[in-house]
């Protein structure tokens, strides 16, 4: 199979969120996806873009994404950060993931960012070991912490 | 003590650099801080902004900032990460880590942002209890991965 990788357009946003949707369902948390084409066009072009996104394509078919933002380290300066990569599941294990991945980093290198950072579940060793034979440093000490909408709401309520 | 808390201007950058470094140092970090004054205010301000922060004040004094910015789920939108939350060594334990949290939080409230995220060592156990009783999750099994400048320059030239 061949596949080309290239930047992300308008047109992609349905096959984003298909690939999306995919793998909240393969998480078993679809429901939490409340995303929509809509919002993904607002922020995904134009002037307020908050992403851009790399579509592997493959007999014009998107067959994986990689979606990325910038961050800013207070000790580096600007970085990006890769929130998804995503190979739908029919096309695993041809090289598209990897494609995917590099793009971001050469995009990062090339653009003059210090880091590139992403999230990864502890128990993913095959990943774990994927980033880390690529050059990347995994940092086990650090987790995670999130506020969702209910808890910003009756933290808001509770502190007036 | 009395303080308040504001937003961070123009300013207060130098308090503000002065603040990443005195944790760094307290860290055994301060070599790893690359970031200067004038990077601060290309990316704090105008036209290329990445950031915003709070300061506390106290007697015309910054004793804490926190810093964050917009990242993009791609379940939720648009969303906020707390990147730093820094209290001055000697003005700790006075309740301004909590109300510059807390101006971060009502802040992503008001701007109908999804979510508010950050990240926690694991061994920080007093840290994880208050995040946890004011509402947030830990997410212990979600840690972060990183590539740094060198590895970027590697990877690329490993790569070609």
């Amino acid at each position: 199979m061949t596949f080309t990788v290239r930047f992300g357009e308008q047109k992609d946003v349905p096959s984003l969120l298909r690939l999306i949707k995919e793998l909240a369902y393969f998480e078993k948390e679809l429901e939490a996806v409340e995303i929509t084409e809509e919002t993904l066009l607002t922020y995904g072009f134009g002037e307020n873009q908050m992403f851009k996104f790399f579509v592997a394509e493959s007999d014009d078919e998107i067959v994986g994404i990689a979606l990325f933002y910038e961050r800013f380290s207070t000790w580096k300066g600007p970085t990006i950060h890769l929130e998804d990569l995503i190979v739908t599941q029919s096309r695993r294990k041809l090289g598209i993931g990897k494609a995917l991945y590099g793009k971001v980093l050469q995009y990062a290198y090339t653009n003059n960012y210090k880091r590139v950072a992403w999230e990864v579940l502890d128990w993913n060793t095959n990943a774990i070991e994927f980033y880390e034979n690529s050059g990347a440093k995994y940092l086990s000490d650090w987790s995670v912490v999130q506020m969702n909408e209910e808890g910003l709401l009756n933290f808001v309520n509770q502190n007036i």
